[in-house]
């Protein structure tokens, strides 16, 4: 695997965001569009931090849509470069900050209560016989929970938001159940839920949540977000998102 | 209040079904409707037990959906009569049978371990000040969690349901997370949900679910149930659970 294999895509339809990606290693995915699109973003300054971020499309979308400076980290040396090289190439370096090291280890970088928004769209699934069989290791590490499970990242989120300030993640709809206990163990409270159709009259695969930290519990869900119509292509909220 | 406000409604599309109601006090809902057509009934004989029964609507429609035999229990006299008499006009004493007592004490009618399939429709809001004081006592206590909580339901079907059988309810969406926890502390495991919209473009407001005991974990969620059109009319998919 070689650095040529990197090829720098234009982040459809976000006029002049550019990202960096290897299909070997570490695609752009739908998710990372409606993550960031489902964030409550203040018009005050705030701090930011992206935790699992890949090759950094969440703190690019979120860039157009705040002016506050967000932080991203990401384990994997080659997938951080990438990241590196997206910044560089739209020129956002003093926008985003991308540290290169172990998520488990971010308690040493920022002190808890610090802040106001955690987006995260984490390795999916549990670690299997098959995992490291069937797939390269950058690419099992990007999707299965080998190098940090969910549980970290809950207990990180817990520590490092302010007093009801919110986690933003996305998942798999067939982990939900597990996924809101691990939550409620870190005393953030599932607020907002979208459940995410890939089309109509199909079974939700995957979900949106909001989670205040401290928050009592009440929960709202939101109308459905059906992402492909019957012909395949993007429904128009979707494709609104992209504009 | 006294019996003659009591009325005969032919439950509406169910041919030859007819429901004693009481305005004053209990009036059937579309929950009941959606809850009965959400069940997997087995082609064999199943024991089946609906809670907190009211006038009966949900083992009236289970009747038409299987031929095993139906158990309710309804604490209030006064409702448990009008099930009674929707019973007996319709004909249905040898498939179904009330019991009116607290829900609290079945456990002194069945041995654990005893049921295929229980269903519920239980008091949806919790008890506050203004309980008692904006609705009449009988509305109060089928509406309230004044004289049963979710926590007692959840204890009775652990103890009654055979091992991986399943409770069915429906409940409002705002208290999802809390009725998954409840669930959960009771070895309930949240198989299948399916959450029900009110009109497209708005919040879910109530949802069914499927709870397996000692189940594994991982969660369906199938697609939307939107109860509404535009106009206020009842969707296509609403109105063929009538015929």
């Amino acid at each position: 695997m070689t650095e040529n294999q990197n090829v720098i895509n234009d982040l459809v339809g976000y006029k002049n965001l550019k990202i960096v990606q290897n299909k070997d290693w570490f695609n752009f995915s739908l998710e990372s569009v409606l993550l960031p699109n489902f964030v409550n973003y203040s018009s005050k300054k705030q701090n930011i931090l992206d935790l699992c971020s890949g090759n950094a499309p969440i703190p690019l979308i979120m860039s157009t849509k705040t002016s506050s400076r967000i932080i991203g980290i990401e384990l994997q040396k080659e997938i951080f470069d990438l990241a590196k090289e997206t910044i560089k190439i739209n020129n956002l370096q003093n926008r985003i900050e991308i540290i290169n090291d172990d998520v488990k280890n971010i308690l040493n970088y920022f002190e808890s209560d610090t802040f106001d928004i955690i987006t995260c769209n984490p390795p999916y699934f549990k670690i299997n016989d098959k995992t490291l069989k069937n797939e390269n290791k950058i690419k099992a590490i990007a999707r299965h929970e080998i190098s940090i499970k969910f549980s970290n990242i809950a207990h990180i989120s817990k520590i490092l938001l302010k007093n009801n300030a919110s986690l933003y993640l996305v998942h798999r709809t067939d982990r939900l159940v597990e996924i809101i206990n691990i939550l409620k163990e870190n005393n953030l409270e599932p607020k907002t839920l979208r459940f995410i159709y890939p089309k109509i009259g199909k079974n939700s695969n995957m979900f949106l949540m909001e989670a205040k930290k401290n928050a009592n519990s009440g929960i709202v869900i939101l109308p459905p977000l059906i992402t492909h119509n019957e012909d395949g292509s993007y429904t128009d909220e979707v494709l609104s998102m992209f504009s």
